[in-house]
């Protein structure tokens, strides 16, 4: 496919200008720092701005950044230019690359309850097992060994990776992604202390996932005691993250990996947690807000704010400490002098 | 179900007194503020006790407490008054929900060694697959896909959930629930560093699981070089809870989510540590200990204790240095100031 | 077995000296403090050096130290001394127990596509899925439920534990293991952020696990972009381990339970990371460091540096830092007086 053939196959609108050079055949993508020839990149600018002198790729996908052009046609690099050099190189990906989707059908091995209503052009792999009173939507897909209890509901092409297992009247939209190893529904970890040791509170509220959500790896999202746990159109879950009983997550929102949220957290709309953060029990994150990695939130974030630390504070406040902390042994001393 | 009906199938050693208003026909259980006429709730005082005034439940659990009870009263609201709202409303729970457990049978796509001893209505479900002489008790439970290998005892009425594995030699008691994707028994982390690399300590230890304890999801039980890794009658394990070979947990814990043990950590009874608690080789948590979230506890910590931090602090330490910690960028300015 | 066969058993190089007492029938290994008459156990020195005195092991691996020599000689106990008595008791473990592995064969049950090539001695378990155009190398073993997606490799003698999940093209060395729940190769966190929520970034790359890596349960270890997350020989993960998108890991590194690597993080060999540590975006840590437990990177570790902290510090300021921090609330009364 030539550079031509990829500009033709792109949405228009994202693309600003282009060169074509000699129009090279290209055959993939790759890294600015590991491409070949054959292979068309991106320069997001920044410290991989200086590459554009140095990689082997014969097309770039450059910012609009006119130095960065004329360095990339000197060298007989043919570029895309565009405001969003990353949305751009996603989109190149997806020309030459395709994941692993298996074709509709259901596996003689599958065990699906009679009660089970299939949507069209379902997909059911290998040993999967679907206890009664289960929906699947049009084109979903379980790959390999996923297990679904009974009265869950799957929404319209969403995707259930091998080895995932959905409880007990789970309500999963469209578009949905699953992914191998995670636990959608299980039952919260309700406990009532007594002086014969824990009480069960059964959970019988559901986990309900909107249209667009992605749960990573071996994360896990418990149903609560009364009520829902809800996840909230688009919002990304990395691999490993807890989301116990009773938690709420807004829309468009990406928790990294390893991620845990207590019981009965509100997460608005458009927040960031990044990797190892946790929340605590009934604390509240506005619209909008970011933890960086490892904070630890046990009140409120206000919307927009940007929270670090264990216990959170404002990551204005957090680099000022974290930069004065490396002179406490200096104030230490100073101190034990003033107290002499 | 009237209100009269549920408090005759409540324990009655647990209820104060109770009025029932007239006696309206409740349906489900649901939280007080989103309850509606046909529901039941409960309230436990604090920061929920107004909401006695707004509530549509027309059936509340309440604390044993005039005010609120003359409250529900005035608005028509049948109530049921006890030292334990929490505890009561889990029993209510109970009345009108019951977790999904299939019925007893092994599934024909099952495959058991023929050497397995199976207990008396035991349920196997669809592709669980177990290894030679296994023992399951009377009622015990396995749901679809899950994996038992050789020379496990699984106790009776125990509980695994689908996708789960249990390793080798495992002993898992009376009445346990291991829930989707957790493994129990797999072999420690235990390298020893030579020249040539890790040189692997085979584990040829077991877990045991004492009767009552409960795994959460994707939870991981290890077993040691030699000896037990032990967690001892009703304690109760969250998702993604990580215990390393050789530790020992004593009975009637919690250990909340991503909480994780080293090797060889000692835990005493009664101890609760919150989410993402860290706990490192060889510490030793007395009984009645309590460690906030996200605390990295590397060495003691006393019986009855609450610690917080990492390094961990006793908790009230923790709170006072939390408050300064604000105030370390004036303080340092202070510094800078004495030091010219 | 008598002592006398257990020398013999072991590479005599480790050997130093021995003593074999009455030559006592010795059936199994144990912990010093736990063992009894017919166990071997050792002794490495340090705290564990008194219990020379008090095991009722009536064998010990001993250091090379005349005092405990003797001491063990006094009591009748036999001993055989080493300067490596860790990696000499996993020797003896090695004699005494051999972990459960299946014999080659196909179970009728496990799904294979007929594109897949197997190698000799495979071991491939009951309900096993395996998609098309996987290469099974010789001796490879995977256990019940195992799925495997298109397109991978896996090497001669790697074991695969129940239930996990290897994802398409993924490359599998020689002599890994991956334990139960473990997910390797999924798609990495890949969403660019647009006006209208986030845009998949496609996963078009793959990981690379070289020989000898081991991956503990429930572990993650996402496949990139494009190019490679590589971990590279001898590598050992621990339990509830997340990898993202684009990690290198290098050789004979071990990471501990719950850490997390975030995308494009280069680590070097022979790297030790603790329990729950934390690695943001593209840091770098250097040949030979150590980050101890909970510690948070978020830029460069030099190679041979002991990092603590969050963020990360040199593990010497960390330690005076934690002391200073007990004594912040003294420090702070002293400015406030100062300040008036």
């Amino acid at each position: 496919m030539n550079v031509s053939d990829i500009v033709k196959a792109l949405t228009p609108d994202l693309i600003i200008d282009h060169s074509l050079a000699d129009d090279p055949d290209i055959a993939g993508v790759a890294a600015v720092d590991a491409a070949n020839a054959t292979q068309i990149s991106y320069i997001e600018g920044g410290k991989f701005a200086s590459m554009v002198e140095t990689t082997a790729a014969k097309a770039l996908i450059l910012p609009v950044d006119e130095v960065l052009q004329q360095k990339a046609t000197a060298r007989g690099i043919a570029w895309i230019s565009t405001k969003a050099p990353r949305l751009l190189f996603a989109a190149v990906i997806k020309v030459f690359y395709t994941p692993f989707r298996p074709a509709a059908g259901i596996h003689p091995t599958a065990v699906i309850d009679p009660s089970v209503v299939l949507g069209e052009d379902v997909s059911v792999g290998a040993h999967v097992v679907i206890y009664p009173n289960v929906r699947l939507g049009n084109g979903a897909c379980l790959l390999a060994n996923v297990v679904v209890y009974p009265g869950v509901e799957i929404g319209d092409r969403t995707l259930l990776h091998a080895n995932c297992t959905i409880h007990e009247r789970a309500k999963i939209g469209k578009d949905c992604v699953i992914h191998s190893g995670a636990v959608i529904g299980a039952e919260g970890f309700g406990f009532v202390p007594t002086p014969q040791g824990w009480f069960k509170m059964e959970q019988s509220g559901i986990v309900v996932l909107e249209d667009g959500v992605e749960i990573g790896c071996n994360s896990a999202v418990d149903r609560p005691a009364v009520g829902e746990t809800r996840i909230k159109t688009r919002t990304k879950l990395d691999n490993l993250v807890h989301i116990a009983h009773g938690a709420t997550v807004g829309s468009n929102c990406a928790l990294a990996g390893q991620v845990g949220l207590a019981g009965g957290v509100t997460v608005g709309n458009n927040v960031l947690l990044a990797g190892q953060v946790g929340v605590a029990n009934e604390a509240v994150i506005g619209d909008g807000a970011i933890a960086t990695a490892q904070t630890g939130i046990n009140n409120k974030v206000a919307p927009g704010e940007i929270v670090s630390g264990s216990p959170a504070v404002p990551n204005a406040l957090y680099r000022k400490v974290s930069a004065i902390y490396k002179r406490l042994p200096d104030m230490y001393q100073t101190f034990r002098k003033l107290n002499k």
